[in-house]
């Protein structure tokens, strides 16, 4: 672990902010003993409250600020009036080089689009991606984007690919993950226009990047390929569509545990076991989601994220700043020459 | 129930043909006994497998042919090489009147470019779509297109609202079912032109539709609305995304059934009542997709089904034919003036 490494953490955004988020930030400073933070917030609330957390006072600054970016701000109008936010000072902080990521439970449209404008894309990527973690039947795998661009050109996929293929290397482990871009069909026919021209580009790289070829939705699940890349619209749905059946499940095991004396009686010899299942599948291990392709590292814990959730998201930034995610990203993009290497039709045969 | 109606059955179609189809049929058979059946494949082999099934043969006819669609037959050359082939003929029988309804397990992409082909669409519909049901916490839902088009118009979109809306109403039960389009936020200025341009439509249309407005991924699971309207390419992975994290749930829960000797003791109690739950969940009940939007109805079950499965798409082509599904579908477009209805753009505000 590099040593002194500071994050800058957005103590106001989150539904159970500031008190979650400092509990967070305090669990992460026991995983990384090097770590200090910047705590962007009302400084009389987070003096009082860290009065219980001596030792994140320790390793911490505060700065303080009045202003907060609310939950149903929309992201323009934050951006234009919320310079001086908990979210956005957090943001400069990395700009300005005084932390090495950003981290916020808040408003995802407003940290996006303020990371955008005070942090721009890195040279020769043209749009950010929002990417998250999921758990698969092999591990764990990447998808991106998840939201942050509705509509995509083959050009944004394939510096997707780029993106999220050095983001698995530098925080998941595998040394030379697997690319597979999410489609409707495996064959080389399916699927739209931006799709076809960006896995005709993908098969022909001359990228040191594995491309596994077309995905499909239960890809996801199965852990095919250890980064799955897609436009934000089907990325998004694809995401939400898989929140949603985990829920229904629970749900669902709930109800059966509760429908009879018996079943009630096998719940508590499998408690133990349940609960095992319950963390696998725990969003709050889950709960950081990245913006890519930026100028720095800014992580965005779930709005409605536990102290453990926060600092999963904390975790999520202290590694890829460890791991130099910028730097190596950088040198992967130059190595893409997109003029040279997307088709501009690819004809279905 | 309406008496004599006559399903046509591709015998050959499916993992398990013939013999998964003929018992399929011959549960159905149980379920409605006013029902014929038309079968088509190879008679020597189904005469010798319904020796078994005499009640079943009571109420068929054989029709003779030699020729299957393969499952990896690619949609054009099926439909250009397999004109006597078991599948094409089952179609042709509903568009010469001698069924209300085709059955096949087979191959998915040739049985909807034959269908589209014998069939033609309906009056006022471009294009039609495929739909399924899913379960939900507050019951089933219907999601459409699920995979047949790739790209769609808003025009297209609203037209799928309104057979979704139909089969709804004929088939689910809800009297005035309500609609939603699948979209990456609930506010009207989120997700690309044309959900935003159909959306402008549903809100304003004057057809007796209850549209709900855009919904979420997760809202599939949550049973949001009766009715989920998507483009193809995110219907398709918002099926299989959701697909995917059942499937890999359940191999959670059995590994953690089997994690500890407790646990397993816990099984034995809780068997009863996770077998229920296995049912609840259980794709066979949901087995049925269906083509909408033709001049007939045309019912695709599971390659991989059993007998179960095979019987349920055979339940939901009678259900429809005696539900007047093609009629009510009919009656329901000439409502609607599209021309009239779609602005040509949407302004994001």
């Amino acid at each position: 672990m590099s040593q002194e490494l500071t994050i800058a953490v957005d103590v106001m955004g989150g539904d159970n902010a500031p008190r979650m988020v400092l509990k967070g930030a305090n669990i992460a400073r026991r995983r990384f003993p090097g770590v200090r933070f910047l705590l962007f917030g009302d400084e009389a609330k987070l003096t009082k409250l860290m009065r219980r957390l001596p030792r994140l006072r320790k390793v911490s600054s505060i700065r303080h600020t009045d202003e907060v970016v609310t939950s149903d701000a929309k992201p323009i109008a934050a951006l234009r009036g919320a310079r001086r936010s908990s979210m956005r000072l957090a943001i400069d902080a990395v700009r300005d080089g005084e932390a090495v990521g950003a981290v916020s439970a808040g408003n995802t449209g407003a940290l996006m689009a303020m990371a955008k404008v005070a942090l721009r894309t890195l040279p020769g990527i043209d749009r950010p991606a929002m990417a998250s973690f999921f758990p698969t039947l092999k591990g764990e795998s990447v998808m991106l984007d998840l939201g942050a661009n509705v509509e995509c050109t083959a050009e944004n996929l394939i510096q997707f690919a780029i993106m999220g293929e050095v983001f698995a290397r530098s925080v998941l482990g595998p040394l030379q993950p697997t690319v597979g871009l999410l489609n409707v069909g495996s064959e080389e026919v399916k699927g739209h226009e931006e799709v076809r021209r960006a896995a005709a580009a993908l098969r022909d790289t001359r990228l040191p990047l594995r491309y596994h070829g077309f995905v499909e939705g239960d890809d996801i699940a199965a852990g095919t390929v250890d980064v799955i890349v897609a436009d934000g619209f089907s990325g998004n749905i694809a995401l939400k569509s898989a929140e949603g059946t985990a829920r229904l499940y629970s749900e669902f095991l709930r109800q059966a545990f509760k429908s009879s004396p018996s079943a009630r009686l096998g719940y508590v010899f499998a408690r133990r076991a349940l609960n095992k299942l319950r963390a696998r599948v725990d969003p709050r291990r889950y709960n950081g989601a990245v913006f890519l392709g930026l100028n720095g590292i800014v992580v965005k814990g779930h709005g409605g994220s536990d102290a453990l959730g926060f600092a999963t998201a904390i975790s999520l930034a202290v590694d890829m700043a460890a791991n130099d995610f910028i730097d190596k990203t950088k040198s992967e993009i130059e190595k893409l020459d997109v003029e040279q290497q997307v088709p501009s039709q690819v004809v279905a045969s």
